[in-house]
C-alpha cells in the first residue's frame, strides 16, 4: 500500500510520519518511509538544478517540470520497487504537492500541473493520502517557535502565499474524498498522531 | 518568425540551415540560428544529466520530462526574446522530434508527449517547421559516407528505429499541413538548399 502525506510545512507531518512508521515496524509490518528526492541519485541531480542558487533564471515551468521529472525517477527506483516487494511505503509529499504549490499557489494551474504529472506517475498514484489541515498563521507560529525568529515581511508574505497553497490543498481534499483523509493538524502532535494510526490501521485491515 | 527544421540524421538539415541563414544574413535580415540547449546554463545543465553515462538507470519519462524542461528555459531565455526583437529564428529540432522520437519510435505515446511539451511551450509553436524526409536507408548511408565506417548490428537496429521516427514524423506533417513544409530530402544538398530557401522568402513575403 502506497500513502503519501501532505500538508503545510509546521502541520507536525513529517515527525507524525516517523512515530507511525516506528509503531507499525514495532508491529512487524515492513515499512520503506521515503521523500522525494529519496537518495535516487538522478532525482538529487535535478533537485541540485532545480537549487541552485545560480539558477536565479528558472522559469516556474521548467522548474515544474524537473520536480516531474524528479518524481518518476523516485517513483520507478525506489516506491514501486519497494511496493512490489510488499512493502507498505510512506511518501513524506507527492503529486499533492506540486498541485496545491505550483498549480495553484504559484499559479500555474492545478489541471496543467495534474496532466504533467499523470504523464510521470501513470497509475501509480496513493492508495491513500493524510492531508494535515492547518491555518497558515498556526503553522507558521509553530515554525517560529522552533526557530525562535521575529516576524517579518516575508512571513507576512508566506501567510498570504500559505493561505493559497491551503485553498489548493482543499480543493483537491474536495474533489478526492475517496482518496484523501482530512486530519485537523491544530490538534496536539499525540493527538494527530493517534488519529492517523488509527485511519492507516483501520484502512489496512479493510 | 519562428521556423524550426526538422528530421533523422543524415537529411542534410543542419548544413542546409546554415546555407540559409547565411543567404537571409547577406539580404540584412536580422537572424537568430540556434538548437536546444543552446548555450543557456540550466538547459546545458539538464542535457548534462541526460547524457550522464552513469545514469543507465533513467527512465524514459523521465528523460521526455528532462527534454521538455530544457526546452522551456531555452524557449524563455534565447528564442522568445529574439522573436520579441524582432529576429527571425531557425532552430534545428524542436517540439516535432520529441513526437517523432520519443513519442513514437520509443512508444511514449505521441499525444502524451505532445501534453508535456504543449505546457513547456505553451502557445509558442513555430510559425513554419520545414520537415526534410528521406528513407532511413539514405539518411543512414549519407552518415556512413561521412564517418567512413561498416555496417554494423546497431546500424541495422538504428534502421527499425529510423523507420520509426520517419512514420512519426509522416503522422505529424498530415495532421498539420499549414505548419509543416515537408522537402524530398534525397534530392542534392544544392537542390535542398534552394527549395528551402524558396519556401522561406515566399512565406517572409506572404
Amino acid at each position: 500500500m502506497f500513502i503519501t502525506f501532505e500538508g503545510p510545512e509546521g502541520a507536525g507531518k513529517t515527525t507524525v510520519l516517523q512515530q507511525v512508521a516506528n509503531r507499525l515496524r514495532e508491529e512487524g509490518i515492513k515499512i520503506v518511509v521515503t521523500r522525494e528526492p529519496g537518495g535516487i541519485h538522478i532525482s538529487e541531480q535535478i533537485r541540485g538544478i532545480i537549487l541552485d542558487q545560480q539558477n536565479t533564471m528558472m522559469d516556474a515551468r521548467t522548474e515544474a517540470l524537473l520536480y516531474a521529472a524528479a518524481r518518476r525517477q523516485h517513483l520507478v527506483e525506489k516506491v514501486i520497487p519497494a511496493l512490489e516487494t510488499g512493502h507498505l511505503v510512506l511518501c513524506d509529499r507527492f503529486v499533492d504537492s506540486s498541485l496545491a504549490y505550483q498549480g495553484h499557489a504559484r499559479g500555474l494551474g492545478m489541471e496543467e500541473i495534474y496532466q504533467i504529472n499523470k504523464f510521470a506517475i501513470e497509475s501509480c498514484m496513493p492508495d491513500m493520502t493524510i492531508y494535515f489541515d492547518i491555518h497558515p498563521e498556526v503553522g507558521l507560529a509553530r515554525i517560529r517557535a522552533n526557530e525562535n525568529r521575529e516576524v517579518n515581511r516575508l512571513d507576512l508574505e508566506n501567510i498570504h502565499f500559505h493561505e493559497k497553497v491551503r485553498a489548493g490543498y482543499l480543493k483537491i481534499a474536495a474533489a478526492e474524498k475517496e482518496r484523501i483523509q482530512m486530519i485537523d493538524a491544530s490538534q496536539s502532535i499525540e493527538d494527530v498522531y493517534q488519529r492517523v494510526l488509527h485511519i492507516i490501521e483501520a484502512r489496512m485491515n479493510r
